[in-house]
């Protein structure tokens, strides 16, 4: 059985060979440029862990898991326009060094790259396969599109926001692996168990990123710890506090929100002191662990060796209790 | 034989009743609206066309014929951000209506939309219709990517231009017709001739366009007759026009081109005027005449009975004297 850091190795040879045409050269450098950015290449390497883990030959699923990270590097491209930003891990983005146009157009095209790259499939793989894919392009976009409305919305409730981290980011990681599945010999029950593992895990992850940046160690967390305090971002911790807040806690809440200058100690201070009195971090912890629970649960019912499965349930462990 | 009238009916009723998921609203809604903006629904009946041509069932072809047009209004919806277009068939365009970020996404997950639908073929067919759709797809973007590189450049040489005006929109006209081809029964051979005819059709057609753009009767041509000239559009003429200018007719399609501040008919009388004198036109419709020539030439070399080459030699022949 092969190691995910084998495979990430094997994935971030294989993105830094791929090679596009050369004309327009505005067209196709941006591509090559988002991809030379670097990443832990996490969505590909599951593709072929997966691949691996059903006995499959990973270089057969080498093309697709290059479909997973051009289609992924698409929508990074295209959010860094939506979201207005200037840098993209510490490089400018492409928007900013070249224009909005050149990153429409270039995401564009890139998204039709991850098509011909996710086609280099066995026939018999071709329709299912791109299936997945067309439900997982579909699941980004949603998920994108909620996640700009909730941030100009006043009220989101925990469904929403679960649903919404679901299709923006656990979705991808679901479609990574039911991919490799299939090309590693899984059949449809394995394959869509082992999909729902990375789902759930994809959710239990991202409610822990909420928490981690609150409550995370600042040494070991690597961003500002209370960002998403300070940005006002609409996070687990900050829907259901204000689903819980009393009267006076509600008004401190959106007077913080509505509030456009101000002391970011303070601020985080202030917000975390309310997170705490509400006890939200509980709330989150009981739900993050919910959805480890139905990843674990997925995960138990694959028919895989016991040692395979350890193997997922020892990488979804490492990822879960990070740095907290 | 099926009438392109009767194929452009049944496409349009096709695509009205084309329905797309409730939410996010925002997300879906656009696709709709841009949708029933109307237009000829050329593409997606050509498509049906090809189908029916070489006695295939029209039926089958209708979710093809369907992705080509959403794939095209797709690439409406991109552009017309790039081009900062406040109306597109007299309505606003969706970035307006909406906003750019609207427009963005909307997009992509309707190019997504075009490939679920394009993937409603027989399994032996997917792959090289998915193939052919993929090249269109690419084309259009290096079409779009090359028109706007063109606006801001200088020097645009002819081959240049013909090539992207090829790309941007020749190309996805000898696609929908190799697509219905294909789905029709049509041979390799065949379906690569039929797209060949379409493409050089495609070239000849925007050729005419720039020609009637200063030549075209105002009453029947239903644009402003110049504006190409207004707005110092890079068409055949002009670049054709830039390229056999002696030193003092150089000096002035520049000055004109330069001036911020001109009088609409002044300018386009001054630089008609230099169009006649270079005799430009006569180029433009040779250079017409010679796709139009390489057109007929694949639809003669094409295995189909007599008449239905006639049809599509009609066609062409009415698509090539309008108003002129």
């Amino acid at each position: 059985m092969k190691k995910l850091e084998d495979l990430q190795v094997i994935i971030s040879e294989a993105v830094s060979k791929l090679t596009f045409p050369v004309y327009p050269a505005e067209l196709y450098e941006p591509i090559s440029y988002i991809l030379s950015l670097g990443g832990k290449r996490m969505r590909p390497a599951l593709l072929l862990l997966a691949c691996d883990l059903f006995g499959g030959d990973v270089d057969a699923a080498i093309q697709p898991a290059l479909a997973i990270e051009v289609f992924h590097n698409f929508t990074l491209m295209h959010d860094d326009i939506m979201d207005n930003a200037p840098l993209r891990r510490g490089r400018v983005t492409v928007h900013e060094r070249w224009n909005n146009n050149v990153g429409i157009l270039s995401g564009d095209v890139m998204l039709v790259q991850g098509y011909k790259l996710m086609m280099q499939v066995e026939d018999r793989l071709l329709r299912p396969i791109l299936d997945i894919f067309n439900t997982t392009a579909v699941g980004v976009c949603e998920g994108q599109q909620l996640d700009m409305e909730f941030e100009l919305r006043n009220e989101v409730d925990i469904d929403e926001y679960i649903n919404m981290i679901r299709l923006k980011t656990a979705v991808v990681l679901g479609g990574a692996l039911k991919i490799g599945a299939l090309i590693g010999g899984a059949d449809t029950k394995d394959a869509e168990l082992l999909s729902s593992f990375g789902e759930h895990l994809g959710i239990a992850f991202q409610l822990q990123d909420d928490i981690l940046d609150v409550y995370g160690d600042p040494e070991k967390f690597g961003k500002q710890v209370g960002g998403d305090i300070i940005s006002n971002k609409k996070t687990y911790l900050l829907i259901k506090a204000l689903e819980l807040a009393d009267q006076q806690q509600t008004k401190a809440l959106t007077d913080w929100i509505a509030l456009k200058q101000f002391d970011n100690t303070g601020k985080v201070t202030a917000v975390t002191g309310i997170y705490n009195a509400l006890e939200v971090r509980q709330y989150a912890e009981n739900a993050m662990q919910t959805y480890a629970d139905k990843a674990f649960e997925a995960l138990d019912a694959i028919n895989l060796p016991d040692d395979h499965k350890q193997y997922l349930r020892d990488f979804a462990d490492g990822l879960l209790v990070r740095e907290n």
